[in-house]
């Protein structure tokens, strides 16, 4: 197990790689984008690439003997093991369809696990400058001030996030809709802001009380975000 | 009909008024609030109070023989028929359970109608500093720089705006599940901000391709965005 040294230093440099990705997205988000495309709502950008090398570089130049598993290496050279090893892993660009469209919830998601669990992690919104993080134990922070989740105890006060599915067959939308029409009289309201990490982060700092996603991406979304979460006090879990 | 020195002056007098009712809405959105609840899902605060007061002295001081229609003023005192006089049209906190949640969707939205004509709009968001503005025939403004709606024209790739209905009986919410079914096997994705002015603004600057809402608030929910979209070369019409 690292030392809360080890840990603090883990987490500055997260920061600082987070820092330097969010000056390439802000740059991409305010400027023509050549956009390639993976699916037909799965978008792939030259920043998102960047994001990931830039982060990879900063963080292996680091701490060459951690383990590392990013959305977009994922995808080019398929999926890493997690293993007990101090792993990083990263989403470059978490809403990436924000990003393409220029809708500013948009971030960098990066999450270390010890021995397979989530122990540092950081978020960051360089759209509207909004920094998220936290460390094992230690308690979660946005922009330098301590968060905690809010203290509702009715779902019908709650505000609930959810997000459309990126698979766009009949028995994913009917699936989605359903769960929403359920939802809808149990709740307050809904939001989908396009960005799984921003809406953890969301839960994290009280914004939304309640929050659930099915067929997200992958590990890349939630490492971060699941730190984060609990340090602020709050409950994360997979329903599957 | 106003020469242009006035709409120009008309303007900067709205944004006055918008940025010192920001200052209110600021303040409140990082502070704990004392909520009354006028119903399951619509909240109103003292800050929704405040600002339509501080708005409406600011503006009747400059212009007395104006007309004028607010949320608040309403709800308290019954439908304002819409005339040919010049008539400002104030939702003072629109995205109010984003306020009470904190969630940072949050702006004012001043209108003026001339000739019923939507002729002078502002739309800022002081959470995350975003000021919308335009005068009919002189363009549209983000913080002072011109904006256009989005180049899209498929639909497949658009990203869509809508909000969930703030009445949750079965026709309401079936209705609206039944429309984003519909609508998600035709569109890049979906998001749900929370503020109907701020999806118009969402709109006018192409951060949302398309969106759509049944039963908004009123007129003071899009009386600055309808001018907003229109002068950023976007389209709004009304389905009824």
């Amino acid at each position: 197990m690292a030392d809360n040294d080890s840990l603090s230093e883990f987490l500055a440099s997260a920061v600082d790689a987070a820092r330097k990705a969010g000056d390439i997205i802000r740059k991409g988000f305010y400027e023509t984008k050549h956009v390639q495309h993976k699916g037909q709502v799965d978008l792939v950008t030259e920043t998102d690439k960047a994001c990931e090398e830039l982060i990879f570089k900063h963080l292996k130049h680091l701490y060459p003997t951690h383990k590392f598993i990013g959305e977009e290496t994922t995808a080019a050279l398929g999926t890493t093991e997690l293993t007990d090893e101090p792993t990083w892993i990263v989403d470059p660009v978490d809403g990436t369809t924000n990003f393409v469209h220029g809708y500013p919830f948009v971030c960098v998601s990066i999450g270390l696990t010890i021995g397979k669990i989530p122990t540092v992690g950081v978020v960051y919104n360089p759209i509207i400058e909004e920094l998220f993080t936290a460390i094992r134990g230690k308690g979660a922070f946005l922009n330098g001030n301590p968060i905690k989740v809010s203290a509702q105890t009715e779902l019908i006060t709650s505000l609930l996030g959810t997000e459309a599915p990126t698979q766009r067959d009949k028995l994913s939308v009917d699936g989605c809709t359903n769960r929403i029409n359920n939802m809808l009289s149990k709740v307050r309201s809904l939001r989908m802001s396009g960005s799984c990490a921003l809406n953890l982060c969301g839960i994290a700092c009280g914004r939304l009380d309640v929050c659930f996603e099915l067929g997200f991406g992958g590990p890349w979304d939630v490492a971060a975000g699941a730190v984060i979460i609990r340090e602020a006090g709050g409950v994360v879990f997979d329903l599957f």
